[in-house]
């Protein structure tokens, strides 16, 4: 395949929907732990040297840094939570991708993923503490991860389709550094309702055959409140970031 | 709950379905990428100064390196792929298990689970190569991962709970070492049958709702099969292994 063909916006609509099924089967799987604060608190993780991390932002870096040696941050969608990672030390060999931007972490939404995914938890697992922690912080990571490439894939991608499908209309807004009229001009309230209340149904099959005993089930409004409050405008704002930043030619 | 309470064999079911949705969630996220046997070839990994490992055999090595360092290996039914592991960097605090065995490790089963899960793949995932090799490989040790950790809860738990139920009848076995006697007494076709047909039913429900251009949809006929030749069988052979090596007393 060309690198246009990333941009055809069906093949991207496809692809979307195949990372919000990996969300959901990710987030129930979290949600089979409880909310386990204690894993968020600084210098409460019970590790050695770590005084004032917490459980889960070491968890987050330790399995960052590995990735970051297999190549995951060379993919464009794949932007890290953590600074300072380690080089690839595995040759990754990918096709161009076609996107036009110089630096692609100035499309980085990760600082605003963060505490976004911090406030779903409480809402997505059942109060209190079983005990459960290294569980808890590696399925937080699995999640996170899953939620950040959806949004920066998304970002990255919708916004170039768009672009090339409406060249001059969008360059005016990119010249005038117009993010409001961008925003507008990337809105589509009724392909965002549907998007929402796919999600519904997507969460309740999923769980539909599951053992309410032993596992928590999740809350079909409450992932479907996180796509509408912060997956959607999330990938918008990284759309317009994408478009102000955007090159004129292929890298 | 005291450690007794480990072994109500109610709980222990519940549990063990609640591992048995984990593990499906996670076959089907592996199945979104395509077989890519390349990274399961020893030296076509990328990595420099690896010649001999395969992608996938690296990445199962630093996932467990890192457990290892969060202190993964200190929970019994965690047993790992991997020799020759860090020490944990945390303290972990577990209550104590119950379990009556000098060395947990005398139930592991990971080198028959391996070779079982690499003649899952093929079956589970389309053929062909996608270039997604960390995806994939990132998804086959979350998904061993899980297998695993159903096979050595099983293997421990219901062993320990069946004898507690009978004691007079497996010391005998015990003390003889009847390994045959023993694994006809712990076997029950009706709840295996019982067990298999519910995998069939989670699998249909949790893909009922996906989008089937984008994500290969998983055959319930594959995990099923899975199950009956892999999971259970292994589970069993663990259960064997506990009672023959329990000590008299609790640790």
């Amino acid at each position: 395949m060309t690198a246009s063909g990333n941009f055809d916006l069906e093949r991207i609509t496809t692809l979307l929907e195949g990372l919000e099924e990996t969300i959901i089967f990710k987030l129930i799987d979290r949600a089979q732990f409880r909310h386990n604060p204690v894993v968020y608190l600084p210098g409460r993780s019970g590790f050695t040297g770590a005084a004032r991390q917490s459980l889960f932002s070491l968890r987050l870096r330790f399995q960052e840094e590995m990735d970051a040696r297999f190549g995951r941050f060379c993919v464009a969608e794949e932007r890290p939570f953590c600074s300072r990672l380690p080089r690839p030390r595995r040759k990754v060999h990918l096709p161009p991708t076609g996107l036009c931007i110089e630096d692609i972490n100035a499309v980085n939404l990760s600082a605003k993923i963060m505490p976004a995914y911090l406030g779903l938890v409480p809402l997505l697992c059942r109060k209190g503490d079983d005990a459960n922690y290294g569980s808890s912080v590696e399925h937080d990571v699995y999640a996170l991860q899953a939620i950040a490439r959806r949004i920066h894939y998304g970002a990255l991608y919708v916004a170039e389709s768009k672009f090339l499908r409406d060249k001059r209309l969008y360059t005016r807004l990119m010249r005038a550094k117009d993010a409001g009229g961008l925003l507008a001009l990337l809105t589509r309230p009724d392909i965002e309702d549907r998007i929402v209340e796919r999600i519904r149904a997507k969460v309740c099959s999923a769980q539909a055959r599951v053992n309410r005993t032993s596992r928590h089930v999740v809350d079909p409004d409450v992932v479907l409140g996180f796509y509408r409050d912060c997956i959607i405008p999330l990938t918008k704002e990284g759309e317009v970031k994408y478009l102000l930043n955007r090159t004129p030619d292929p890298l």
